[in-house]
């Protein structure tokens, strides 16, 4: 029955799919996860964080009242007393987003590639900070924009450079909350100038938030969606207060655009798991994590503070890096001669691993950069790790 | 803190998405649903077939031993062991697939995307047999191919006919096994002479299986990847044989194309849920598909031969359909003079649903054409509801 294959295919790809390339982080993570590694190169919450118990207990619980509907095809857009509840949460100060307002997805990733089909053309431009996150570059880029940075300082994007490059943009692209990679948060004028600046040019501005409710300081900040709906496309994520594996995300969108994002998901993967969205909301109903969120915030702030000491005793003074008050990441920028992906190979030879900062900006990159990830490795290996980075650095000045 | 906006935005969208259309079967599944009427329109499988408790167990099992792995980010192309166990399936006839070949998508509908995204540019030539499933035609539209229909008779699709329509054709797309909608499979001389001619022209054959596993009567017929690995992409589901609402399927190609694929599934969602993907081998592992699918089966069987004794009794002479041997749906062609459109007005009227033929053609459509669905629907209730559509169809000749 085997056929012979007198004419061998030669694969002839979309255009689009010539753009594709691996993730540098998922490439340095396959060489980092070696255990003998003291790695920073992560972007992978602590699974010390993962409520197993109450997951497991939840997953009996649904399957035990609803097995046949939870493990039968849904809606589109989502299970609806989770998308109440998420409405329900994204209504503040005043504002109020409605539950048809919500799209589930398979983790806020899915969010960024639907919002690229349906806003992206070829050539089409779109606004990024610099650096931005290199999930929403990889997401975009296949859709092949013209990517355009916005200019960013030591206090995270800046509205006033908006206008300079905003003609003909389709959209801006924001992590306002301990950015990915550098760890950044925009202070609440910053939000008000940068949603009034993008209401005043039409221009719909991405409100990613994975991050916004690791604080280790006060309160959350203020969402940017909640100060014009019609204006902010916010997107959430189960996977930082929760759990990643189970891939959960969620885009709020504006009725015109949210419908247009459905029906792209609906032709991408009809839905996002029933199970998963029931038990989740099994989980979150009843306020498990206001007391969940503050333990993930208590071990990352401690981890956090044992690198930025860290930082502080064994980095040269040459070199300056951001002081998250939340979030998973530090961002550091290292004197100008200084090459991150030289200092990789040699950090890799000595046991430890971060990721360099270059594939963070789509334009010109600062090769000097780089980003520290304290999540997943316990405080005296910190400070061994950043010891051991701090030496190689000094020897390269 | 609320901003007014001064210059709401006008919603700009991709040309792509201006292709979206929602699927008309979904629509008509959300008139349908209530419980008074007799609904033949769904594609979905009969809950009564879902082994909730053996999943429960699973998924106690998994969370037990392995939480903080199962919840975690996990490997793009999929659970490794999953991925051997399905290779191995794949490796009939003495044709072998390898783990490698493996990507797990979160449904077969995204695989349909993912082979949307990385094989079809715009205007690009795709070929699809004569109806098709909708859900395939949804997915590739998003990429703006040029549909070519290929003939198909009552024995299915007619590989002859391949030649005339196939210069500068990307793909082939076929689903050979109880085909949704007609519920045609393709006799193992075809599969031969489909596999050859796509090889022959260096064309690359996509073959999606959700039911093949369906079989009513004696052994499933031979699959044509393991004809032709190097030509052929292999589509398959654990919807239809497990559940659906956990979104697990996934699709076997030669190495160029299923890395391509990968990269393209990081872009768009990461990774399948590493739970699901646990549980789901937990529960093949040690063969319990074995024991489960004959149950669904016979189940099926019933129902589907319940559905052709009505249809023999209540509808005219006038009228044929096909008889299938498996799966979920049969194919009603009706005199040319009736309209399945105008048929459906009348038949939700009268307490009774189905799925017009028309959206299942890539091109011209013959709109004398239905799908009847009996999988969800109790043998006493079939017979009702044909001999209501009987009645009706007669008054209209």
């Amino acid at each position: 029955m085997k056929i012979e294959n007198p004419n061998p295919i030669e694969w002839r790809f979309s255009e689009r799919a010539q753009q594709l390339q691996s993730s540098f982080i998922r490439e340095i993570l396959k060489i980092t996860q070696r255990p003998e590694i003291i790695s920073f190169a992560g972007g992978l919450p602590s699974p010390a964080t993962f409520p197993v118990e109450r997951m497991k207990q939840a997953y009996d619980t649904v399957l035990t009242s609803a097995g046949k509907v939870a493990l039968q095809y849904g809606p589109t857009d989502g299970f609806p007393p989770l998308r109440e509840w998420i409405a329900n949460q994204l209504s503040q100060n005043g504002a109020k987003i409605v539950p048809e307002q919500i799209l589930m997805t398979s983790g806020s990733q899915q969010a960024l590639d639907l919002l690229g089909k349906v806003l992206i053309d070829e050539g089409s431009r779109v606004l990024v900070e610099t650096p931005s996150y290199l999930g929403a570059l990889q997401a975009f880029s296949v859709y092949r924009p013209e990517f355009k940075s916005v200019q960013t300082d030591d206090h995270g994007l800046v509205p006033k450079s908006i206008d300079a490059v905003a003609e003909g943009a389709r959209l801006l692209y924001s992590l306002p909350n301990f950015q990915n990679p550098t760890g950044r948060s925009l202070s609440v004028e910053r939000r008000v100038e940068l949603v009034e600046t993008c209401a005043r040019l039409g221009l719909p501005l991405i409100e990613d938030d994975p991050y916004g409710a690791l604080s280790y300081k006060g309160e959350p900040m203020p969402k940017m969606v909640a100060m014009n709906p019609d204006g902010v496309i916010y997107m959430g994520s189960f996977s930082k207060v929760l759990t990643p594996g189970i891939r959960l995300g969620y885009v709020c969108a504006p009725l015109p655009l949210v419908r247009r994002l459905e029906l792209a998901k609906q032709a991408a993967d009809l839905h996002t798991a029933q199970l998963t969205q029931m038990v989740v909301h099994d989980v979150v109903k009843d306020g498990f994590l206001d007391q969940h969120i503050p333990t993930i915030r208590e071990l990352y702030g401690n981890q956090c503070q044992a690198m930025l000491d860290a930082l502080t005793e064994h980095f040269p003074s040459e070199a300056h890096w951001t002081r998250p008050e939340g979030g998973m990441f530090i961002w550091v920028t290292l004197p100008k001669q200084i090459n991150a992906m030289t200092l990789l190979d040699q950090a890799i030879a000595a046991k430890v691993a971060f990721v360099p900062g270059a594939p963070f900006y789509a334009n010109e990159a600062e090769t000097n950069t780089l980003r520290l990830s304290f999540v997943t490795v316990p405080p005296e290996r910190i400070r061994e790790g950043i010891a051991i980075l701090g030496q190689l650095i000094k020897a390269m000045l």
